[in-house]
């Protein structure tokens, strides 16, 4: 393997190994194992475990931030549109993990955030660019009149994204996806909600 | 210590470390230590990690089905005012966690779902008790008229149990309580607007 492809390939399954099992029960042997890479070629890459995890939590949020600019960004689109396609782009790509992985922004904070000072920092950003991306498209859309002007913009994005992670935790447990129509149902529709009221008031 | 003291100390010991650090960082020794007591006493109790976190969550889930009947079962007073005390109460308990820990169950869910069947099916379990508490509430109220008849009572009690889960994924990552206020006014509000039109319906 070339070494872009070498470093490539354990990024990919310490993805898949912390998403599955979190910070604490990833080791580094079973992902060398699984990549098909010896020992030296990690320390190569990385200084250490807590800098693969920061690298990896970087290859993801930079993945999912193309994924953003990609559907969230694309103004040929209406922006509620780009909205439901973006989560339905989600749904697609939790609906083929067998098993559930989840969002990594979610498992990291939900046993790291409070231990690692490095890994917390690097969520919150990470959290704050996504709520970034939500929020413009709520933003234009109040702008374009489809979305009420009532409406906290920059709360609701955050609430899209809470919503979304607790949902994950539900369907991780039960091994359904009963909590992804709740979240469309109670979280997402409302906002569509706020457009049929937004555009009644304009008649 | 008596031996029901000394099982009651490792306890609580090893849920305020699961809390934080979720099943794989939790280490026995460590816990030991905290609680003040020696292996040989763990090893009476608890036959492995494995049993010991599991009758962590068992003395967990029954705390917060204590709670759930002394607030939300109360039937001398009138249901959408239990849900918001039961949920003022754990704002309240959250606000003195520091650093926070928050909720066994989705700390468990988010990386033990897949690994264990046990836990698993432990969370299953936790995560419907509780849901159920949610949705007797609101049907008590849709029986009075303080919540449309239209809601679905039981996605809606599922849907609060996501996104306050989800609150606490945020709340983790930034430490700050912003994502809770979210909870309340996206999530748990709401349910009180059904019951305004519920209610204006009626006049």
């Amino acid at each position: 393997m070339r070494e872009i492809d070498t470093k490539q390939v354990l990024l990919e399954e310490g993805l898949k190994a912390l998403l599955i099992s979190g910070y604490d029960g990833v080791s580094i042997g079973p992902v060398l194992a699984a990549a098909g890479v010896p020992k030296g070629s990690f320390y190569h890459f990385f200084q250490s475990k807590d800098h693969f995890v920061r690298t990896v939590l970087k290859n993801y949020a930079a993945r999912y931030a193309r994924l953003r600019d990609l559907i969230l960004a694309d103004r040929t689109k209406p922006p509620l549109l780009r909205l439901r396609s973006y989560f339905d782009k989600l749904e697609q790509e939790l609906a083929s993990e067998v098993p559930l992985g989840g969002c990594l922004y979610g498992v990291l904070a939900q046993t790291m955030a409070t231990r690692s000072k490095a890994l917390r920092e690097q969520l919150v950003h990470s959290f704050q660019a996504w709520e970034e991306s939500l929020f413009l498209v709520l933003q234009q859309a109040q702008k374009t009149g489809d979305l009420s002007p009532e409406l906290d913009a920059r709360a609701a994005a955050a609430f899209l994204i809470d919503a979304y992670e607790g949902a994950l935790i539900r369907m991780k447990s039960d091994g359904v996806t009963a909590a992804f129509d709740r979240f469309k149902a109670f979280a997402l529709e409302p906002l569509l909600a706020h457009k049929a009221r937004a555009r009644a008031a304009r008649k």
